[in-house]
């Protein structure tokens, strides 16, 4: 790539929950681009979006559509990843995939700037995975807070929104939401279940609801998204052996994802010194003042960018843990923004390459 | 009271949430009592209710109330039992309070029955306590894995309903559900705090939200909420130095408290004896059978009995942890059926006496 010019950046999903946001946060942040091409199925091919003030085509995924393409970010499931992020490295991009993929495969890391922004440099496959959205929205906190404390432990528990299974998630709940609105529903066993009909991508419904399930089952009870929360906060901080125990529950938000957080750490911890740090930690807003009704919500998060935590208490029996609740947004650094802040990365790389 | 007399039943506060259920609670059990006498503040005295399939007329709060009364039952603020709770056993009734008001008295008992129904007989002001409805949806279950492995430790996440702020609750769920209902919102910081209006007993909106805030604030950002979950597992558990770490977290369920719980014990447990225990403890049902969908979710578990049990699995770190999540009416088990029981323990005990 010659110095002078500005990598050119592949949008792979543009149409879809993550890709819309997508679109929204490339139109907000510096602008490190040059060409943006938008690729999506055939279905969506020829429908134009606005990106950065300007209307574009969207194209056909094929393997000529990643002629020139620097970086290539991919918004989609994870078989279309599986199958064409390969293709677009092989074509010569740098693919930051979104997907579950390749989070774990030992040649690809699994970035979270702000964490292990280093890690993104070392990619044998031409490949970046991006987190999980649950790992990536208490992350960037626990990351700041285990550089001073050395972390030890994570028992989590997860209150994760709809648009965490993309848009069906979030049709289906606002559908759900219209059928109880103005009902006695949600007082006896099952009045819900039968009023709703339809449940999307959930295993019961949500709305008046909460499910302890996300993803698919492994081995022993766990579900995908737990093992998932635990493997990849592992990977990402380089602690092959942290304890890791996560539950996690679909709420009926629309986005953002909470995380109430039991964190063990090798060293004693005070709430004072956690303010300070988690204060001082770019990417991360304290929002902990009970007495003013301070804490975070995904109500008033959602839509923002930072990793927001509150509620932060030293444990009565511990004096090495804390409790904390945690809030990010799903779709933006839970997902579009980290991916973005991954590109930009390579884009820095490549543009100082020359 | 003379053996051949059923005794009589006093319910304090019988137009309220809990009050409600009682009334329902009431009429399907077993019918132990003679006189059931429904009293609630003077604003709702002369309404006529229906229990055990008969009408009774609402009689004002006054020590008169409880002359010839063996049992009163108070499902009333804290204030309105520290008061009238002890002019109630001053007359001779033996009180069951499902306030906060004596919980934690030492010469009060908290009683579970399934857990402790031999506490009850100990209650050196008359008094008996029930417990908050947070633990009450957890402690059965707890009480039976106790007995076989030995509690060391609970860290629990809570995910409560609006009807544990009482009707209240549930009409501000209601009224910001019909708001928020076929719109757009929940995707931008603060749409649904502006579009909710009135928070009702809440800190923040509940509806497309979830809020890491129950009762009100205690020493070290403690709510009174968590530390009622730590003290009274104690107490009820006989446990004095049980470690015990609770966060509570408000949801848009209208009943129905669910908690994801991380329980660590004495001996190595193994999943299959943990279903076995919690299969065969009196009040517990387990739905742990994710393959097919089956966990409990509080859509089917509110308007029954029993403590409901899923997702139980084995820390990977840890083969003397259990994760689970729980789920129990917070109306009923957590605070009216319970209450029955106690009293129901104690007529058995007058009834026997003679």
């Amino acid at each position: 790539m010659s110095a002078a010019r500005k990598p050119t950046l592949a949008v792979v999903g543009a149409t879809g929950a993550v890709g819309t946001v997508m679109l929204g946060i490339l139109s907000s942040r510096e602008d490190v681009w040059g060409e943006i091409r938008l690729i999506a199925s055939p279905r969506s091919a020829g429908r134009r979006l606005v990106v950065r003030g300007e209307e574009i085509e969207v194209i056909a995924l094929s393997e000529e559509a990643f002629e020139g393409v620097d970086v290539a970010m991919f918004d989609v499931p994870d078989e279309v990843s599986a199958q064409w992020a390969p293709i677009a490295a092989a074509k010569g991009a740098v693919a930051v995939d979104n997907s579950g993929a390749f989070r774990m495969d030992p040649d690809v890391p699994l970035v979270v700037p702000e964490v292990n922004a280093h890690a993104a440099r070392v990619r044998p496959r031409g490949i970046i995975s991006n987190p999980n959205c649950t790992t990536l929205s208490m992350i960037v906190a626990m990351g700041a807070l285990h550089a001073e404390f050395g972390l030890t432990e994570l028992i989590v528990s997860s209150y994760q929104a709809a648009s965490g299974a993309g848009q069906p998630g979030i049709d289906t709940l606002r559908e759900q939401l219209t059928k109880v609105a103005g009902s006695n529903l949600g007082t006896q066993p099952g009045d819900v279940r039968r009023a709703v009909g339809d449940f999307g991508p959930f295993p019961a419904p949500l709305a008046l609801n909460v499910v302890p399930w996300a993803g698919s089952l492994k081995e022993d009870g766990w579900s995908s998204e737990e093992l998932k929360v635990r493997n990849e906060s592992r990977k990402i901080l380089g602690l092959p052996d942290l304890r890791v125990t996560a539950t996690c529950v679909r709420v009926p938000v629309i986005t953002t994802h909470s995380l109430a957080v039991h964190a063990r750490f090798e060293n004693e911890v005070t709430v004072e010194r956690a303010h300070e740090i988690l204060g001082s930690a770019p990417g991360v807003v304290v929002s902990d003042n009970p007495a003013e009704g301070e804490f975070p919500t995904p109500a008033d998060v959602v839509g923002t960018d930072p990793t927001w935590v509150g509620r932060v208490r030293r444990s009565l029996d511990d004096p090495q843990a804390l409790e904390l609740f945690v809030c990010g947004d799903n779709l933006r650094k839970g997902a579009a923004l980290n991916t973005a802040q991954i590109a930009e990365v390579v884009a820095a790389e490549l543009t100082a390459a020359g």
